[in-house]
């Protein structure tokens, strides 16, 4: 069967420094756009998955200029609706060494944080689909935004299609006037695949519990519809160097991959989504967990070695990092 | 008596593309800040006069980053207030022939617009203050920004400052609710210098009149303090090629200048702004009407070829434009 | 009817110096993608039409990022063949007054020009098409692609599809051993609007004519499925400087615009593209010949004043300069 | 009390080449403005320490630029006085690896190195300082600027103000005439705290000694205005990772901080400039020598991975490296 | 016989602010090589005359810079001498409109300026030579660099070289404590064709007259090797617009151009050099002084339109402007 | 004897992206020359060697840009041939950790691979040279130029010119029809030192053997004329870490410096021909083979610091890092 992923989340234009400026001195900013559910897809669609983003932007220049973004990273934007007051943006500055990147949210009243439940027609959107990704983001911008959501989690459900979440818990989102406590468990019970480490699941899914593998037998017992906890390690050593490696329960046995180290880092934005993109793409095409989450961890890795939000590498190119060819020697 | 000027309104971050290239395709950005008051007191600070600029920002590193450029253009930035929620934005892409610069606001919500009253001590602010500027703008944002430049009008009226308005109307500028009618004449009554053409005496201030000397004699009379009515003329042959002249009703005659031919333009904004901050200068040290217009006129021309918002020019540089020197050579 | 347009030919990376540099000192490149018939569907594309191109990029990086480029311009490129060796090239450097713009071309062997018969499902692309556009360029590359051109152009006539052809002569490009004389009449027999001048006419269809009229009228005997014969007039005062018009015989009378006046001209490549882009939109749209060419021309005018090669203005901003609407005034 | 630092030093233009390109195929410098003091300035005034910068600048295009560069880095500039000929310069290449960063400088004949006697108003510009700064390089370039320092060094004795003292000995820059032996012992004999190491007291003040500790208290005996001696210790692996330490003698015992590690370096230029604000900033506001001096050499790791010359890191920055959160984790 | 031409002068770094920023606030520079006599070589070079620049810079990396440029502009370098203390600088902002460009020169004690007698061998320099050309800046800057070029002047005559001179009197340049009086007509009598105006050659050689063509005829009475007296009239619309035309005395007869329109300007920095470098190349060539002088006018207006201090045009690039080929169409 | 260098090679215009860029989305590339022994030749030219290269390039802007590019590099360049079709390109994206930098080749049809035997005069060419190099990119290009090569060869024996080859094999090089066997054998038989490993050895000129030493003592049978056989040994970390060492074997001993360390490396490619242009200087000068192999080793390890393809290190550069100095310490 031909898979298709379709992603739902916000989009922000990234204003990022130019090399290490900090945003205190700067005067010229480079532009992209992101977010982590669009940046999932776009590495499902540079693994040749086809790709659909959902998302709302507001009808002027910014939002014609963030869907041909969308476009020449190969999502597919005809389901994007245009409407709203803003596009959220956001600033960042790249550290090095010891001195952390720093990024300055300026997302508030956004396009997508107007969302209003029965926006999106998701039996049209979602009727070729075998995939769908959502991430703790968007439930944490607005109601609306949850809204929708769970407008679209009950059609995937309808549909058949694989759900994967990612819970990305910070608390600074949350800011609407709910708590994720009230909202994420209802989300998270139509997924099959969670990304969530074990103080989540105590925090936010109210479940206590004696380290990871104990975490996800307890989640799958009250959440019947999930087969994977899925968790990444990252080890700092700075700014500039970090090593990664990712954990899964699959129901029946603890999947480990090895550390990948990455020195120097080039932009560490997106890391995690590109792992999410390598995960999706390894259990849709290689049943065996540990070469998905081996696939997701190097599909990481080299995101790290990338300008940009997004992972723009090739199937290739990541079984090369999976192979061992870590040396980075020149390809001609 | 040492001149000193104080300013107050929203300033903006102005992302404007490189070149000429469009909002649309944009990846990239340049950085700078700007304001129509502000760069009144910058195009005043370049010409030696003490100016410091009231507003207020967000205690971010983009608030830091907006001060910095503001003392980098000579303002006074000790008063300015840090608070509130963001920075207002703009996104500027420069036309070229017939295709006109385009601009997407994006300021709702600033720090700025949530304004409260008794948030500045105008006291101190005004203190060794000899004018005092505000423009149609402020009062537009919020009810809080009007309420705050009404404490510094009457402080400025209580200790005798020189007064100047540009009443700048944009009828999509008025969105909290009230409309210019009810708020522009009791800010009007408190200045005594008003940049405004017959339209907006008629539109804003209820009265009817027979063209820019008729609407000057009415204004004079229904607000006493009012001395010099004001007016600029445009002509655009295209978007790099203008004519600009103004016009002076003093109470007594109707002072006019040449036009001045210019083209190209390379950076249009704030080209209304420079005009004002000639035209005090002028009014500050000239005692010549006409002379105080021209200088004006000269230093809003020089805007115009200098690229960003605000007027870098010297009294010197102005003085040579007024003295018909316009073509260009080479000065070593 | 949804329209939808169908654009063939090649397309080339334009790598150009940066402002007015030459190529002889530069060290640096902009690196667009271009070519006339796929600059003639993104205009179409950015006036809201369905576009979609076809041409073919080699399989690697070079042809990755072509494909990212056109889908960034709204084309839709799902047709596009990947294979053959290389990506042809333009390099351009950016002229001012009397100094000429100048390209240099290096697309011999492109990917394109090794096209053969038979490569493209042309029943396939073009079912739900309304448009098919070619350009004389194709058939100067190769024998293959002007095979691939004759097939799409008789599927076309089989759908009843309109076609329109831009002659666009130039003899340096004709070096695969056919001259236009053999090849470009049995395709133009196909063709229902044709852009080309008298001259044209007679060099390349052996049609002596005393003029415009004259010649389109013969051209009309000759080729019963021409409907509309088209012509572009460029004054050149300098390479800042332009003027442009067209003109057109219908079958009953000759369709003339006013010349429009362009100053500065910020990118002149692509000016003729999105001419017929724009005169497509209005033959598809208004039902009105003078209309059709005078929004053909303001197109044209506009993307002169763009950087790259392409028109991206939409069609309320066409429409404003055909209402007259040149005099550049700041859009906010 | 309100601490206000006053530091007195030349300020230069830097002009670097961008990346890692060398000067000698560069045809594109970043200018900044720099010098040894200046920055220590700059440094305090990021911490919010009120700092005011005491030089000489050309009265031309580039004096206003270097006075508008050290306001948006903070610094108070009214004091600074416009006169002589010319602005120093120097052009800087960034080393890599083994390839060490090398300076050329352009400083001769500077409207600083051509101070006279008497130019500054001393009682004026140290009125409500707390803290006076200087630096070794002063004294090296003319006897003018000796002048000029040693009658702030008096003023700032009479007003009881901390003065600080970084003998920063580089033979090749006593050209003058005059050798550090010969004027810069009565210049330190003002000073509370030096930054020097043994060989330096040796050298320069003719000190005998056993390391560190013993020239710290040799040189207290002969300078009973000294009051603690401080060292900093470079281990440079490479022109890309160094590590950093220092030491200081107060008096009664050696403090001493551990090693940070720096890797990458970004821009190594002001390292220990930011090393002296951080201690003035601690000795201002900490009671706590170790403190004051981890403070310093954290803010010296961080101003390594800054792009400029300048410390612009805030307090919460330094002190959560002093903290040891050393990971550069990204802080949103 | 080989034309080869040996000129003779100061070359500095150009810093110029990006398109039209200011010097005030600029924060990066392009760094070019440019001087008056190194730019009518390069002209030449660009013509096919081989071409030697005799200067002197700096042994350090600013001088290796140097050298790399001239070289890349095909000038002969082998003949320059390495030493002294400094690469003379000058700043540049440009111009729009009626705001002029600025420079600000920092030259004062350069590598040229510090020349001794004696420090050039003019017979091995000299030997292949059929030209020699100088300006009057050289010995407005030091008695060493006069007395250098004296040495030259003899050598040339010696070898019966043809000898231009461009007299570009410029009274701010002559510091040193000579008078252009003293010293200019000493070094005139060896030349064969100078570039000066009537105003020049009162106030220089003290030769009143009734305008260009008596001050020729005077000239030449006085100095009898000179045969051609030759100078420029420049109309300034506006710094983005000139007209440009050209005079000379032949001995016989009065040479005169038509003026060419340049609108826009894109650098007019060089545009004298390049029509000297074009009347030198038409004097070698053309056996016809009218050609010649158009020739030269033509190649300067061509300069204005290109980047940079130098003519880099082709003889073919200049003689399509001769022909009246002004339109600036494109070339491909 | 003063020493000069002749190298032979295709030069081509390496297209790379800013920073990390990938090639895939950039659109903007900056443009250097460089061809592996034109390389050598630079890197000879740097270290004060007379160096000619000899190469064709097309008439065209193109060609003239990669002369001045030559000539800034201070290669001489008289002897480049202009014609043929076309320039030949490489597109460049650089690897960072783990991701390798990637080449993309676009050189088919170029001027150099169109060169015919006869084309060159070579004994005009190596009158005045000491050394010939060549490497084995040429043969596997064209028989038109193997031809050129083995009579420039032939010319070399003649005149007694020291001859170095760098076999460098790269099988998909070779597609012109002839293979690496039977053209670089009778090529090598020329040639005096042959850097090449066992492998090489084994597989191009079918000499089994049993590791360096072996198989070079059976090529020196074979080859009377090879007096030193030279091989470099990297150890790739990462794309952005590397060891490198070399090895040599001179007829008597085996010859082997100890690794250099390179972290970071700013730009890998040319590395192997900064080796050999240092090799070839030290064995020029030195009389040392030891010290000729660590001159090579350095210069090498300095250009992976250095951007662009050629080493531009100065004799006293490579001496210090030779003398252990790899600290990178600041030199002012």
């Amino acid at each position: 069967m031909k898979q298709k992923i379709v992603t739902f989340g916000e989009v922000m234009m990234r204003l990022s420094t130019p090399g290490f400026a900090t945003i205190e001195q700067s005067r010229q900013f480079n532009a992209i756009l992101g977010g982590s559910e669009a940046n999932v897809g776009i590495a499902l669609a540079h693994f040749g998955v086809a790709a659909s983003h959902i998302t709302r932007f507001p009808d002027n220049l910014l939002g014609q200029n963030a869907i041909k973004y969308l476009r020449s990273f190969l999502l597919e934007t005809n389901q994007i609706l245009l409407g709203g007051d803003r596009l959220g943006l956001f600033f960042l500055e790249t550290g090095a060494a010891m001195r952390p990147s720093k990024i300055v949210y300026d997302r508030a009243g956004s396009s997508f944080a107007q969302l209003e439940k029965g926006m999106f027609d998701w039996d049209e959107i979602l009727k070729d689909a075998t995939w769908f990704h959502w991430s703790g983001i968007s439930p944490a911008i607005s109601q609306g935004a949850t809204d929708c959501l769970l407008e679209g989690l009950k059609v995937a459900q309808k549909l058949g299609i694989t759900v994967s979440a990612d819970i990305f818990y910070r608390s600074n989102l949350w800011k609407f006037g709910k708590t994720p406590q009230e909202i994420l468990p209802e989300l998270a019970s139509y997924s099959n695949i969670i990304i969530a480490n074990e103080d989540n699941v105590n925090a936010i899914f109210g479940i206590e519990n004696e380290g990871f593998i104990d975490a996800a037998q307890k989640m799958m017992q009250q959440y019947p519809n999930l087969k994977k906890l899925v968790d990444t390690q990252r080890t700092s050593v700075s700014a500039s160097h970090n090593l990664l490696k990712a954990t899964m329960w699959n129901g029946s046995e603890l999947v480990e991959t090895e550390n990948i180290d990455i020195n120097p880092i080039i932009d560490r934005i997106g890391g995690g989504d590109a792992f999410i993109g390598g995960l999706i793409y390894g259990l849709m095409h290689f049943n065996d967990d540990l070469k998905a989450l081996r696939f997701g961890v190097a599909a990481s890795a080299l995101k790290h070695t990338i300008e940009g939000d997004a992972s723009v590498s090739s199937v290739a190119d990541v079984e090369m990092i999976m192979a061992g060819e870590t040396s980075g020697r020149l390809r001609r």
